[in-house]
């Protein structure tokens, strides 16, 4: 399905004015003669007529997306990734923009010492608020759905309560969380990091943007005015629940025909990077017997980790690798590369870990590991292995009852297809969900990527698939306010 | 064995005029009762007996070396690497010392139009000279014998003729190439290519230095007085024959005990640039069966070079790797590296080039070639590969009179342990004497060097190793001068 936004009238090509008048005349309400009406007091038939609007939802994500637009990927007006780096001029006009639509949904709208957004709205009762968070930065070269689906669809569902006038028995909100990309200020999901309590708020003020720049995380946010008064803190900023919609930004959903993944908890994951040492020597003097060849030692590592990886079910990836000197005709006596091993289990990412490590040492010393030396010259020089641990995630474990809200919010949106239609799946990446489920229940709804394409331009989720996901969100988070209502959680 | 300079009396970390003032003392003729001789008059003994000082040609190496002191690696004065790129200010003291240490020898300098020197020392009879010939330019950061030991075993030589007053048959003489290294103008042997008509003066003139700077081979020529006026070519510069001493760069004679190469020719090699294209996607969220990983597959191709280079021989190597984008948690969807082919038969590079072709698509589609995929999670997205050749230099035989020559040098000066001493070798690297054997009769000598290491600071190969080439140098020259006298070659 292509996008369902009407091409025909202005759409193309147009500025943000044309979006506006476009939906302007559009604005309808899908629930009628529910005004004013309690949460609490809806039937189960009640509460999944309450619908959230496609075209509205896709409508703020282009129309926020036109603050940062990045490398064009097809020749339609959206057909183009973001670069929308955390606390630059482009994420300001979007924290604007988030305060301002916000407020007109009857939201009170605080900004913490980390830049981080707090939209609540107030409830029957007063109390933490249960809310749907992600993040409006992107990568440089990101796509238009990574982090600004949640928040967007966190706003859908603040539009979809205002219209339909919805009490909900305690407040509800949306979390806009700054540099969760840590594109830009290097450290990933810093903010909620802070709020956690896992991160020193100094460490986090401090960090410089990556580059030849000399902004610090605390300057960039006192120049676009989004240094808060309050304590970035769980505690000075509690929250009920926190429920994240992201795109899943790998393969399954899609290749499963599977609309919705129920998300239990984010794999564990250790980031090393391995350096070989061996000696530089010319290509053509040097014969194999002579020769501690870094290169083809670490080709034979990172074959060996995928394979110790894939027998035990977990992943290991190499992204970066450098070496040294760098010349056609000169052996590298020098390389360094990462390695990311990842498994729902931390126990397994230690036994991979474990595995390489001694497979790794045995390879630099020239032995036969796993017939990768098989047929090979032999050499009478062996190259030496070091690993440094960069990164130590462990795994993290959503909350039952978080994950029960979405299951069963699925249950009632696909009915008996329910089972077909959904997946329980674990997160590979790490989510500002990681941080808030240490203080707070928490879990994350995905919907499908298309080709598991993900931190790139042409990152794409079709329409439906993200008014599902939005639709799937507040169920979520209205499931959760019954439930507290009930005194249940 | 240690340096045999003696570094009490000042040699040690001392200026040029210390060198010159422990040298002067040290001045004293081998070979006496000899003076005004004719080569050709002389017995096996006689010529046996015309030996080259190790301290001179040793103080000749460390004296100039003062022109472009590189990297330090011992505490020795003599114990740093070179720098002196080509055409610079400090190659152009090398040039100007060249110059007028050969002219005091008795010889006419001449240079041609792309700074080649050539001194030519009278014989009896007028025509081409028999020359030893090397270069005294270095890599960036290179060592102390690599060119330069033969272009000063060629000056002490001279110096041992001239001292003995040894008239040779016909004119002898010495050859200092510009720019062998390829270091600042970017190809390899430019000027002996010209002088062989396989490279046009306007395309080396017109090198620009690598970096930023902005300098041609032409206007540095200029800039530094070097730019000849006779033309770079075999015909108006016509040699006889040209030898070159070089030290191995490579571990062989080292490791087996030998004292002298007896180089039989220049293996062939071929140069290629091998690109492997999957797709990008997140370590973190993409199994193993969705991944098209360019760099596994790049691993894979490294490794089965090696083994197929192993099986035949020859040599495959990789020095370059470069793959994109380049994150710790993106599995890299592009890889290139450089693939560098060689042996001492064109054929077989030529197969183990058509092994690797065929391989190498099979690795990128995913086969399991030479049990590379044994125990791998299968992928269902394979990657593509595409091959660039750079280079394509055919195998080089030297002249068998030129080899007969060093090899009965070397069993006079060996004796009975001319078998054990020697070694018959085939140079793994490219030379001037690659270009030069396409116009007249050439070999090369090699000598040990300390682990093989070559293009680094800590490039080593003993004095008396040094001493040792330089005698087998002059032996050769003198014995192809003979051979010419008796009308043989």
């Amino acid at each position: 399905m292509s996008l369902s936004v009407p091409r025909a009238s202005g759409y193309r090509g147009t500025s943000l004015g044309a979006f506006e008048s476009v939906w302007s005349s559009k604005r309808c309400f899908s629930v009628s003669g529910m005004r004013k009406k309690e949460l609490r007091a809806m039937s189960e038939e009640e509460l999944g007529g309450i619908k959230v609007q496609q075209e509205r939802l896709m409508r703020d994500i282009h129309e926020t997306c036109e603050w940062g637009v990045g490398e064009r990927w097809g020749s339609a007006p959206t057909e183009t990734g973001m670069s929308r780096l955390s606390l630059s001029d482009t994420d300001k006009q979007a924290r604007d923009w988030f305060v301002e639509t916000t407020k007109t949904l009857g939201c009170t709208v605080t900004t913490d010492a980390m830049g981080n957004q707090f939209a609540i709205r107030p409830g029957l009762k007063d109390g933490p608020p249960t809310v749907a968070g992600s993040h409006l930065d992107t990568q440089p070269t990101g796509g238009r759905y990574d982090g600004i689906l949640g928040v967007t669809a966190g706003i859908e569902m603040l539009r979809t309560l205002h219209d339909n006038d919805i009490k909900t028995t305690f407040p509800v909100g949306v979390v806009n969380w700054t540099n969760e990309e840590g594109a830009r200020f290097p450290i990933s999901m810093v903010s909620s990091g802070v709020w956690a309590g896992d991160i020193p708020i100094s460490h986090a003020h401090d960090l410089k943007e990556v580059g030849t720049g000399t902004a610090t995380m605390k300057s960039e946010l006192q120049r676009i005015g989004y240094l808060g008064d309050i304590a970035c803190s769980h505690e000075a900023m509690p929250l009920a629940a926190h429920f994240e919609l992201h795109i899943e930004q790998g393969p399954i959903l899609e290749a499963e025909n599977r609309k919705i993944g129920i998300v239990q908890g984010v794999q564990a994951y250790k980031w090393f990077t391995v350096k070989v040492r061996g000696a530089d020597c010319h290509t053509g003097t040097t014969s194999f017997s002579h020769r501690a060849d870094a290169l083809l030692a670490a080709s034979k590592m990172i074959i060996y980790s995928h394979r110790a990886a894939s027998r035990k079910g977990a992943l290991a990836s190499t992204g970066i690798l450098t070496l040294k000197p760098g010349s056609t005709n000169t052996v590298p006596g020098s390389v360094d590369f990462s390695l990311d091993i990842r498994s729902p289990d931390d126990s397994i990412v230690e036994a991979v870990e474990a595995d390489c490590k001694t497979a790794f040492s045995a390879i630099a010393a020239g032995e036969d590991i796993d017939n990768l030396n098989t047929s090979f010259t032999p050499s009478s020089k062996s190259c030496t292995v070091s690993w440094r641990t960069d990164s130590n995630s462990p795994a993290t474990r959503f909350h039952p009852t978080c994950i029960s809200c979405v299951s069963e919010t699925t249950k009632a949106l696909f009915g008996e297809k329910q089972e077909e239609l959904t997946k329980a799946m674990t997160s590979g990446a790490g989510h500002d969900s990681v941080y808030t489920s240490k203080r707070v229940p928490t879990t994350m709804i995905f919907v499908p990527s298309r080709d598991g394409v993900s931190h790139n331009p042409v990152e794409f989720t079709k329409p439906e698939d993200c008014a599902t996901g939005a639709q799937v969100l507040m169920g979520s988070v209205l499931r959760y306010d019954l439930l507290r209502g009930e005194g249940k959680v």
